[in-house]
């Protein structure tokens, strides 16, 4: 937890073809954070659209942004062109290395893997891709959230607002978490028993990843050859 | 549940100062749909900010909105200037006449009763704003999700995520709502059991309550005039 009197600097990173909730549902906690200075960051000023069409407009350029007190990586297709965007990854380590907390929601684990923040560490992402972690050598953990060291790994796209809640607690304290989540009234109520592959009806759940599968393959093809750029063995690793 | 051929048009409103969420949260959701056209529609084409500084922009002008089949309408603090918009809830009016569904999230209730949709109903919204309710003739119901008719209403902000999986099964049956919940990964696990005033530890709830009051009093002005509007009989109905 860090003193209340401390100005926070929180910013998160936009580009094209994320998955808005990975970065709408942790905004609507982290803009909250008391004595904070809370930005969209991106490496252009454009708008950008996410996966399903929204048009989202960062506040400010990655080349601007001072050293954060927290990071947020949001997940979504688009991250596949992250992944191999040396300077936009040097960007993120070097950000990393000076944050008190790096907060990864669905496959922005993926981007942070590619930017060489998970080797060693226990971490969490979509459950499509949990089978991609240890490419980056991390150790999949099949929970929600997941905490290591400096770093909060939230599972897939909704999984960000319990992190975020998580990370609001960490920065502020469970009572400045608690006040934000009754604010936003999160007290869910899912209208089905589906939100896991475990939990799901056995034919959705084959139907969902059939219709994730072409993106997975993508996701692996990319995360093969960005394990040879960080010289992670990976000939033990089978094919999804 | 409509017949899977038949396609569908799905409309958000958007407006200044909404809560973000109320509209990301189910964007996440209708975007989803199959066999639908989604648009964010709004009086003018320029972006708007959320009430905690998002940028979002519409894709087209609610003048060239054609009947939808479902009209989303969120809320946030800039649900007032829309409650005596007249234009604005005479359109939303005519789209509720047409529409298969009219969805509310969080204080869009309020624009929807203040545009007369509520008169009868059973009706919920945000908890801090619940005793509004029967300025418009509404009935509250302390649920997460309250269907009435041809309108589904949400609670408070992520209440809409629960609303939106609700209105696709609706419109395209369980199946359909259970892949895009498996999809989203939606298996919610707050970190805190905080999301509802009755739930929360009592000094969070008094201090949120205490920080919404301006606004929920400034609310009540507009509910009183908005009931003169409409005819409906508050003598009986104390303050807040």
């Amino acid at each position: 937890m860090i003193p209340h009197d401390t100005q926070l600097q929180i910013g998160s990173l936009l580009f094209d073809g994320l998955d808005q909730i990975d970065l709408t549902g942790p905004f609507e906690v982290l803009s909250q954070i008391p004595n904070s200075t809370y930005r969209i960051f991106a490496k252009t000023a454009e708008p950008v659209r996410d996966l399903h069409g929204l048009r989202l407009t960062p506040d400010a350029l990655i080349a601007d942004a001072p050293q954060l007190d927290l990071l947020h990586v949001p997940g979504g297709y688009g991250q596949e062109a992250l992944m191999e965007d040396i300077a936009l990854l040097a960007w993120i380590r070097g950000q990393a290395s000076g944050a008190k907390c790096v907060f990864s929601v669905c496959t922005g684990a993926l981007i942070c893997g590619a930017a060489g923040l998970l080797k060693g560490r226990r971490a969490t992402t979509h459950w499509a891709s949990m089978h991609l972690l240890p490419f980056f050598g991390a150790t999949p953990v099949n929970k929600r959230v997941v905490m290591s060291g400096n770093m909060i790994f939230a599972a897939g796209v909704t999984a960000g607002i319990d992190g975020a809640l998580r990370v609001a607690a960490e920065l502020r304290g469970d009572e400045v978490a608690q006040a934000i989540q009754l604010a936003m009234q999160y007290a869910p109520e899912p209208p089905f028993n589906s939100g896991t592959p475990e939990a799901a009806p056995p034919d959705i759940s084959e139907r969902v990843r059939h219709s994730l599968s072409a993106m997975t393959a993508q996701r692996e093809r990319t995360a093969r050859r960005v394990a040879q750029r960080l010289g992670i063995d990976v000939s033990a690793l089978s094919a999804s």
